[in-house]
This record gives C-alpha cells, sequence and structure tokens, in this order.
C-alpha cells in the first residue's frame, strides 16, 4: 500500500508539474535541457561507480552477454548522453505552433494548437541512456515524465536521476516533471497502469514480454511495437548489385536491433542468378541461411526455414529466404507473416514499386533502400523516443512531434449557433 | 460460443475485406455510397415498418420520452440519412495524399502516406441513423467497420444495413467491408472488445456508462468522450451584449448535447450588471438557475449550487453559475471540474485571451463565441463520426481525416546505412 500511494502521489504531482511545464517558453526548457546535460557530464565518474554496482549484480546473476553490454556505462556512452540532451535542447520547439486553419462562412477562425499531451510514462528495460534520453525529449515537448527502469539497472537510473534532479533544482522548470519509479516491485508497474486519470500515455520500451505484459494491463492509452519481423523483397526488375548491398546492410550491420531484416524475398526469375552470390556473401559474415524448397534447390548447403521461421523475429545473424512467383506472392507473405514494421522492395519497376508501397501496410515502406534507415535520427527527427507499429497517433519513429496532441482554438466576434 | 464465433468470423472477414477496400479508388467508393443513399431512400417504407415494431417494444417498456425520440424514424429523418450520404460522397478523398516529405542529406526521399486505420468498431445508443451515417464515412475513408447497435433499435439497425448491403452487392466494394452485430448478448460487445488481432479502433457513442464499460474492457484502442461539462467564461472587459446572447446559445438552443453550457463563470466586476439581465433571460427560457453564495447575492431567487453541481453535466434546462474573482480563478474552476470537451471566454482582453487559449487544456477552446459550434458539420468537416476529449490520435469533432493514419513511404536509390 505504501508504494501504491507513492506512485499515485507521483502521478498527481506529474499532472500538476505537467500544467506549469505545458506552459513554460523555449528557453526555460533549453535551458533547463542544457543544465541536465552539464550535470550529468560532471558527475560521469559517480554514475560509472553506480553502474559498476548494477554491472556486478548482472554478472552474479549471469544475465546474457548482449544485455550486459547494454546495461554497462563507459565515459564515452556518458558523453553521447550529455551529447543527445545538447541536441535536443537544439531542436525545434513544436509546442504552441498553429495549423489548420479554417475560416468559416460565419467568419469563425478555426485552427489547431499543438499542446503536450500531458503526462507521459516509459516502462524500460536495462539501458540507462534511455533515462537522460527520456527525460530530455518529454520536457523539450511539455510533457511530465514518469520513468520505470529495469530494477537490473536501477543504481544507474537512480544516479542518472539524480544528476537530472540536481540539474532542474534552480530553473523554473519544476521538479515533479521528471519521476523515477525506484520500486523493485512488480506491482509497482501494474499500480502506474491503472492511474489513466493522471497518466496520458505510455510508451514501453524493451522485450516483445514486457510490452505484451504492459499492454494487456494498461488502462492508459500505449503506443508500442512488438517486434521487427522485416522484409526485403528483391523484384525480378531490381538492379542485383543495388539489392545485394542492401540485402547485406539490412541483415548484418546491425542484426540485433528491429529494423534488420529477418527474411529476403527473392522473385523467381533472378534467383538463380541473385541468390548464389549473396547466399554466399552472407555466408562469410556469418549468417545462418534458413530457405524454403525452392531456395534450397538453388542452395544446397541451406538449412531449411519451416512455417515458425517466416513468423520468427531472430535479432541474430539468421535469415530466412523465400522464392516467390511473384510481386502478389510476396506482398501476400509480408501481410501474413510481417509485424507492419518496416519492409522493402528494391526494382526498377515504377509499377511494382507503386503497387508495394500502396499495399504493403508497414509503418515504414521503402524502396530502393535498407530497412535499417527506420530510426529518428536517420528520419531527420534528431531523436528518438521509441518505433510504434500501432496504427492510431503515431507510426514509425516517434520523437517531438510524437509527444504532442493539438486542441481546436477558436476565435469568434460574437457568433452563436443557429 | 456460437456467436463469438461469428464475430470473430466478421472480424476477420472485415480484415480482409479492409484491405481490399483501402485499394480502392474515389470513384469506386463514391459510387458505392450513392447507391447506398438511393436504396436508403426507395426503402423507406421497409425502414418504417421495421422502425415502429421498435418503438412499439419501447413504448411497452416505458422508455424515456427522449430516447423514444432519438429510436424514432420518420419520411424527413430517413431522407436526412440518404443526404448525408449524399454528402459523405462529394467529400475530398483523403487517402493516399503525400504530406510532411523530408529530404535526408544521403538523398533519401522520405514523406508520410495518408491510409486508412483498417476495421473501426463502432457501439452506439438508440438514433438509427448512426448506422449509414457511420457506414458511409468508414466507407469513404477506406476503412471497413463493424457496427453494434443497441438492442431497442435492432430492427431499425437490421433494415437499413439490410438496405446498405444489397447496394454495394453490386459493386466493386466487398461486402463484408460493412457489418452489423445483431446479437442481443451483451457479452457480443465483450467479445468484440477482445479482437484486437483484427479490429483496429472502438468508437463508442452514447451515454457515459456505455463509455467507460467499453473503454475499461476494451483491448482494441477506444477514442471517446465520456460527457460535455462544457463553461462559458465572460471576463470583466467582455462585450456584455455579446456575452449574453453566447450564455443564451450555449445553454438554450439545445440543453440535451454535449457541447451545451452547463456552467457559467461570471467575473466579479461585472456580476452586478451581467448577471441580473441575462439569468431573467434565462429563466424566461425555462431555465433552472443554482448560483454560488456570491451569485446568490446578486440573485435572490436562484437555487444553491453545492460542490455537485460544478461537476455535473445536466443535459437539460439547468445551469450552475459562479462569480469569480479573476480569469485566474475561472481557469482553475474548468481546470478541476470541466470534462476538456468546450469552453469559452467572452473578453475584448487580448492578453486575457490567449492566456484562456493556452491554459484551457480544452478539445475545443473559444473566444468570442459559444461552445455549441463543436461539430463536425460546424467545422466545415462536411460529418462526424463522433468527439474526443482523449489526448491521442484525434481531439475535438472526428470525420473523415480522423478515421486515417499514415505510413511512411522511403524512396531511395540504393542507400544503406552506416
Amino acid at each position: 500500500m505504501g508504494a501504491e500511494k507513492t506512485i499515485l502521489t507521483m502521478a498527481k504531482a506529474a499532472k500538476r508539474a505537467g500544467f506549469i511545464l505545458s506552459q513554460a517558453s523555449s528557453r526555460e526548457k533549453n535551458s533547463a535541457i542544457k543544465k541536465m546535460a552539464g550535470s550529468i557530464k560532471r558527475n560521469a565518474g559517480y554514475i560509472l561507480k553506480e553502474n559498476a554496482k548494477d554491472r556486478k549484480a548482472a554478472e552474479k546473476n549471469r544475465i546474457k552477454p548482449s544485455l550486459l553490454d547494454r546495461l554497462t556505462l563507459n565515459k564515452k556512452r556518458i558523453t553521447a548522453m550529455a551529447a543527445s540532451l545538447y541536441e535536443i535542447a537544439k531542436l525545434k520547439d513544436v509546442i504552441g505552433e498553429i495549423k489548420e486553419t479554417i475560416k468559416r462562412p460565419n467568419g469563425l477562425l478555426i485552427a489547431k494548437m499543438s499542446v503536450p499531451i500531458g503526462v507521459i510514462g516509459i516502462i524500460y528495460e536495462s539501458r540507462p541512456n534511455v533515462t537522460s534520453d527520456c527525460a530530455g525529449l518529454c520536457l523539450k515537448s511539455g510533457n511530465s515524465v514518469i520513468l520505470k527502469g529495469g530494477s537490473e539497472a536501477l543504481n544507474s537510473n537512480k544516479a542518472i536521476f539524480k544528476c537530472l534532479q540536481s540539474a532542474i533544482k534552480d530553473t523554473s522548470i519544476p521538479r515533479d516533471a521528471i519521476s523515477l519509479i525506484t520500486s523493485k516491485r512488480r506491482s509497482a508497474v501494474a499500480e502506474l497502469l491503472r492511474l489513466d486519470r493522471y497518466v496520458d500515455l505510455i510508451i514501453p520500451r524493451g522485450g516483445e514480454g514486457l510490452i505484451r505484459e504492459v499492454a494487456r494491463r494498461s488502462r492508459i492509452p500505449v503506443i508500442k511495437h512488438y517486434k521487427g519481423i522485416c522484409h526485403v523483397y528483391v523484384d525480378s526488375d531490381a538492379d542485383l548489385n543495388m539489392a545485394h548491398k542492401i540485402a547485406i546492410n539490412a541483415k548484418v550491420e546491425r542484426p540485433g536491433v528491429c529494423n534488420a531484416m529477418e527474411t529476403l524475398l527473392v522473385h523467381k526469375d533472378i534467383a538463380v542468378r541473385f541468390l548464389p552470390v549473396v547466399a554466399h556473401d552472407l555466408k562469410s559474415k556469418g549468417v545462418e541461411i534458413r530457405g524454403c524448397a525452392k531456395a534450397r534447390h538453388i542452395l544446397k548447403w541451406a538449412k531449411r526455414a519451416d512455417e515458425k521461421d517466416w513468423a520468427t523475429e531472430y535479432l541474430d545473424l539468421i535469415l530466412s529466404v523465400k522464392v516467390v512467383d511473384d510481386i502478389d506472392v510476396a506482398i501476400k507473405h509480408i501481410t501474413t507473416y510481417g509485424s507492419n514494421h518496416s519492409d522493402a522492395i528494391v526494382t526498377n519497376n515504377y509499377d511494382n514499386a507503386m503497387k508495394f508501397l500502396k499495399r504493403v501496410d508497414s509503418a515504414c515502406v521503402y524502396v530502393n533502400a535498407s530497412t535499417r534507415f527506420t530510426d529518428g535520427y536517420e528520419f531527420g527527427m534528431g531523436a528518438e523516443i521509441g518505433i510504434s507499429t500501432d496504427k492510431l497517433h503515431a507510426r514509425g519513429p516517434m520523437a517531438l512531434k510524437e509527444l504532442t496532441t493539438y486542441k481546436y482554438v477558436i476565435l469568434g466576434k460574437g457568433q452563436i449557433r443557429r
């Protein structure tokens, strides 16, 4: 009960702070964000000391090396955290913008004004830099934020949070605009997810299990992506050299992330020319290939892909390969097994490019480029608070603009409705 | 269990139909909508006969006269239903529009393409015209729709649905794009709300009880408004003649709707001049006035407003009146008791107008106009599928544009991420 009250109290305070923050000027917000960056830089030693505690516990608990890597901070990563905050301070402030003005026949002037959403809860795992990134993005967009990181990173997150708090202490930004839930109880998240009166949006970041659990329990709207089963379809009219480079990049450059390719679809007419060369290159880079029957007819050495493979996000140096009769079969495959994240066609055929763009129902649909570009920085947003494969509010990479909503402002001169 | 399977089957079919509908041309969609309008007009006699059955049952069950009125169809209302569909056919098709194009330094062209949301569930009460309006708006925006009306209007809804279905039978629009749940079981709604794999959005329309129940149970995102506790604040610098007209219009023109005023806030400096005149006029129009202590000091005859009044949506000829010390107290009152729907200030003071616009966190914030304009038609959207007081995706009146989402389309010439 004690912790429940604390989270409720925290959420109420965040709501109040949000009202004040929503009225803050760009200068006030940017100044606070720059102070946060400075505080992180100055206290790097302290943050590293606290991070060492988390790493020691993690090693004792024998967590996976990939998780340990995500948990680990070093001088360079702390500098990057501060740099990211300086970048956020430089971004254009989108709050208060007026758009889509309508003049009605009765003289009413109706427009949308861009405003903060209110209070945003971020539930995340492992990477402590999420703490400062999300605090910076939410503050810049005028939203209060309630952060709940994984217990494996608690000491690191607490240290970073302390730096952020001490930085905004002497600014006009209310301290309750940034909160960190430090309870290790699993129920703490459940408590937060019930507070739909005070919290306006939940963004979960982490493994599919965490995200499904949050989505299932939440009474608050959740924007999320479960996973990224991304496809590259190489059309019969493709520039095979280009297709080769895109396939390698999409699979190998960073296989553990959600915008990496998991399935390569190849048109039957170019499969014999294309597959042996690209598969050999992939194999030389350590990629295990699992093919359909037709693909294995060409690549005798490849493993067999079964039904489960098409629906699996490997997040690893594994690739499933399917030879398809035409673009329609490729699109049908993506519709059946994809995760609505990022899918690409490589083609020089205009009609097929347009068909793919229109029919593939994913957050990001590419023609002749690598799926790896699905990222807030790469899209020119300056930062990223997450990626959405949902249909409502925001799709694809989300940053400042996606942390805003609008209200209608209506300017009259005494109009009444008749 | 039989019905559960039917609703699941219906949702799956709606999803498939949605893919086809999302690719339909404007001409195909408009032609189908016009045929739907024609079918409603031609079958007016049949619809009226079925509606009579509902009315007879309603009278037997002694439902409230206001509900009976909303349930009742007549020639004029059926003509209006058809006219509304013709209007929807005339609206601009927003699907496929390209916006917010970004050219990246690496040459990538990134843009948002406007696309349908997918499958939309509408859960509503009483008014049978919602059946045809929502079917028309969803079809025009390329979305499949699953309709679930109240059991009190089941015969009417079935009749209208039959007309719509027979109209699209000979078009290229798949019949499963429009479905009606005819089960009278309460659990039918619960079943629908679990199908987040197939249904993308739920819009409930009706009383607060229905909407809260839907929001509580749904695994699918819900856009909604619970109620409209709308305020008009008359500032010390107001044109009192204008304020008078706006107050009368906002309260009296149609008191039973969500954008009608429920509380009048009056600055203390003009209360003695303003309140007696406007209150007398309101009283003469049958409005019961419930005032705070200061208001009752001026209006001796007024009833006393208690704490509960400030938080009540009367939907009736009742008005609560509060005299406030200044605009800050007015904004604080709206923040505390309002429903984030529609609130107005009447003032000639520029600073106060701007302060009210910025600080009142409602879907629609008015300066010098009646709150009664919060409506899709009045905003120039041509139609309305509902009003949102939520923060995400859409706020205020929702129509075609709010029934769309976007996908990112990324056009490259072989770019890979380095």
